[in-house]
């Protein structure tokens, strides 16, 4: 009997991920680097499975497999991955098919696609979401690379993803070269934006209503039967009633300081570099990063007054009033999301279909959400559609919103709880339907110190003038000062 | 009679650094790619100096210098330094100075002081700003590499650059490595977010107060004679009352979307990089790209309707307020500067002496202003201070601020004027000065999901524990995913 893929990498993600394809009914090869660990693995969880083949060196493995070979890589980014490929290489033939289903950073998939395609071979760099769990139970898969490999690998990864309500599976192409990690580090980056503005909510309603664990939790699960239905909003519940064994709860006692590993930060390079304003994101990974100051902040807490203001309104209609603020904030980051996908699709070429990156997150991810079929909905209503918040739904839900939205961060600020994703959603909401700008000012300054030149609104765009303010007669032309 | 110095580039800058040198009392050698570019100099604007030496290639130019030698590039930043570099190196002699006063990135300076490093020559990245003006009558100069150098060009950069009320001369070493051109990347980044900062301002007036650009432009000028007396102010109330032949203001004919030339940009990802949160550079840069995306706006516009709230207060109360509300930005944000500034600096081990770099940018550059003198008195007072906002004079005028800043920000959300560095600063505050963030919740979910690990508010610091949320016995030690 050969293999019908072999996978590399017998961490939990890498295991879980073979008993689920095994489970579909797929026979896989199985290596790790530790032979120790492919032992444990098949007299453990892969006791009595014989269409699992433990391989105990990558001949081994390879020759355990049906042509074309599949490959999965479910090593460590960087690296640990070109080793594998480098090693693989003279094992594999023409058409065979490595994938790098870690969470490598989209340059390095897309120079990895070019390398082996000179090869012959087929590379696909793909997210996998989902953590241990969504591995061994459905994840949402987000392949790319190079297109050939996709119908050698679509029924296994379609049989084994996540399924949205409709049945539809969470795996599907995404794009040509570095697509498919592209896009699963945009779906991070947005994770990071939902995980902070639920953490508002959160200090909103601990700081300003001054609600106890329990009331919290009750908020967040009655939250989680209208249009915020989602896995972070359910489990934010569940964490809020969890209590150590001495009854005490186990968020209370965990330290406000947040980490991070990179995906949220390459997103904001990424959006910084593309001049597309994901500004709710990035406030997102800033605020970890400030929560991460813990001594710095404990200090200045002691030196900084903050306002004496309380608050003294309505507290369920507040709570009404941060629940829309939230969903509009949320709409506000994933435009942004997806303005990001657009703008490198099309800088790349990739084709990305953005309904049906809405769908892969759907199901089997962190930031799966009914959310996410009206997305997917408002592309299929308009596929060219511009910005979410254009569309009909999203555009209703935001004006309905829009007051509720505008009253919970004026509240914060009155009250001085810092809300800077939500902040940031506002105002970027409020830039994007601006006609009118005041960037004309921060043009005249560069014009006028640097002779940086303008376009002019009675003009056609392109033409670009300068204005001889100081009356120095200056060249017109933008000398080398950059600013 | 050999020359002091040797200056390749002779764009604007070029020319005018080199009239300003000869100024002082110094001889020097000038050498331009196209020939003509250089007669055309020596026939212009240096005629009848006689101690202005043209060199038609770059050994004539070596030739011509006083041992040991100094030769300052002004080029465009990128491979063009690099050329002559290469191109340098055969000509020199041990113990000579290669300055590049370009816009470079500060990794290519660290690099290229490294490399010429261990050829013996001594390399100097240099920031230079305050643009062709501050180039001709007294620039501010950030000169970091190779600190042997600096006994070498000292007197000659002292002497040229701009002098502050007290005298002393905004040029002096950085530190060690890329040092120079980093805290010329991160002083151009303040520039854009004063730059942001002021053109919420103006929007302000124009949108919620209805006022002409007369009007505008007598505020900036008192406020010009306030705690925000600087550059940057004085030229917005010279641009608003600055007309065409025709009478119309320039400014309302210039379009509103902002370019940028990359070095904002290079502070925010330099900030990510380095996990500090200097979101308010970072939201000046991404209210630049939102600009910059003038018919999606004028789109939205058209269908996304904003509130009908009209302000209704005391105008010149609110004035007031929002210079209030500016200044306490203003601080914010220097003062993630020089967190940035100090991470680097002890990151790479520059020993940048933070007082000095606000001596730097006091005069000669686009940022100058009375404000830095008084950063420089609170690293005087304190040349280890944590953050500007711990300092006795911001501290006070922060929290003589911070009533009207909440007003100003909350205001202007009423009313739709999107306000995004300043409510970036006032989020930043709130955040920085709250001993408690709700990041608690953050690392809960993150534990929850991916097993994440979190510290403890009742263990040590460095102590990592996991909870079993879901009651799956799952592994303790993070897995492969990465949020």
């Amino acid at each position: 009997m050969k293999a019908d893929i072999g996978l590399i990498g017998l961490a939990v993600m890498g295991q879980n991920l073979v008993l689920n394809i095994n489970d579909k009914g797929y026979a896989v090869a199985v290596y790790n680097r530790t032979a120790e660990k492919t032992r444990a693995f098949m007299e453990g969880a892969a006791a009595d499975r014989d269409t699992i083949i433990p391989a105990f060196s990558l001949e081994e493995l390879v020759q355990a497999l049906d042509r074309p070979r599949r490959v999965m890589l479910m090593v460590k980014a960087g690296s640990v991955v070109d080793q594998y490929i480098e090693s693989l290489i003279p094992l594999l033939e023409r058409g065979d098919v490595i994938i790098d289903g870690g969470n490598s950073h989209y340059p390095d998939s897309a120079r990895r696609t070019r390398a082996l395609e000179e090869k012959g071979i087929l590379f696909v760099g793909s997210g996998v979401s989902g953590g241990e769990e969504g591995a061994r139970n459905g994840p949402s898969i987000m392949p790319g690379g190079n297109e050939r490999a996709w119908p050698l690998i679509k029924p296994i990864f379609q049989a084994i993803a996540a399924k949205t309500p409709d049945g539809e599976a969470c795996a599907d192409w995404v794009g040509a070269s570095g697509a498919g990690h592209y896009v699963k580090m945009v779906h991070n980056g947005i994770e990071y934006g939902d995980m902070q503005l639920i953490s508002e909510s959160y200090h909103l309603m601990k700081g300003a209503l001054g609600m106890d664990n329990e009331r919290m939790a009750a908020v967040f699960s009655a939250w989680n039967d209208t249009e915020l239905d989602s896995y972070l909003i359910e489990i934010t519940a569940d964490i809020l009633t969890t209590r150590y064994d001495d009854g005490s709860y186990v968020v209370d006692s965990i330290l406000d300081a947040a980490g991070q590993k990179g995906t949220g930060k390459w997103t904001g390079i990424s959006a910084l570099d593309a001049g597309i304003p994901v500004t709710l994101i990035v406030e997102a990974v800033f605020a970890r990063a400030l929560s991460a100051l813990k001594e710095n902040r404990a200090a200045a807490a002691a030196r900084i007054p903050g306002p004496e203001a309380r608050f003294d309104g309505d507290a369920d209609a507040f709570l009404e009033e941060m629940r829309l603020a939230l969903l509009a904030s949320k709409i506000v980051s994933y435009a942004q999301g997806f303005m990001l996908i657009r703008q490198a699709s099309e800088e790349h070429d990739w084709g990305v279909n953005y309904g049906n990156v809405a769908l892969l997150w759907r199901e089997g991810c962190i930031i799966r959400s009914v959310f996410l079929s009206d997305i997917k909905a408002a592309f299929d209503r308009d596929p060219a559609l511009d910005n979410l918040l254009l569309d009909d739904y999203f555009g209703s839900l935001v004006q309905r919103a829009q007051g509720a939205w505008r009253r919970v961060v004026s509240e914060a600020i009155r009250l001085g709880i810092p809300v800077p994703a939500h902040a940031a959603a506002l105002a970027f909401f409020d830039g994007y339907r601006s006609e009118r700008l005041p960037a004309n000012m921060i043009q005249a300054q560069r014009d006028y110190f640097g002779a940086h030149t303008f376009e002019r609104v009675d003009r056609p765009r392109g033409e670009f003038h300068h204005f001889d303010w100081i009356g120095s007669g200056g060249n017109a032309v933008s000398g080398t000062y950059n600013a």
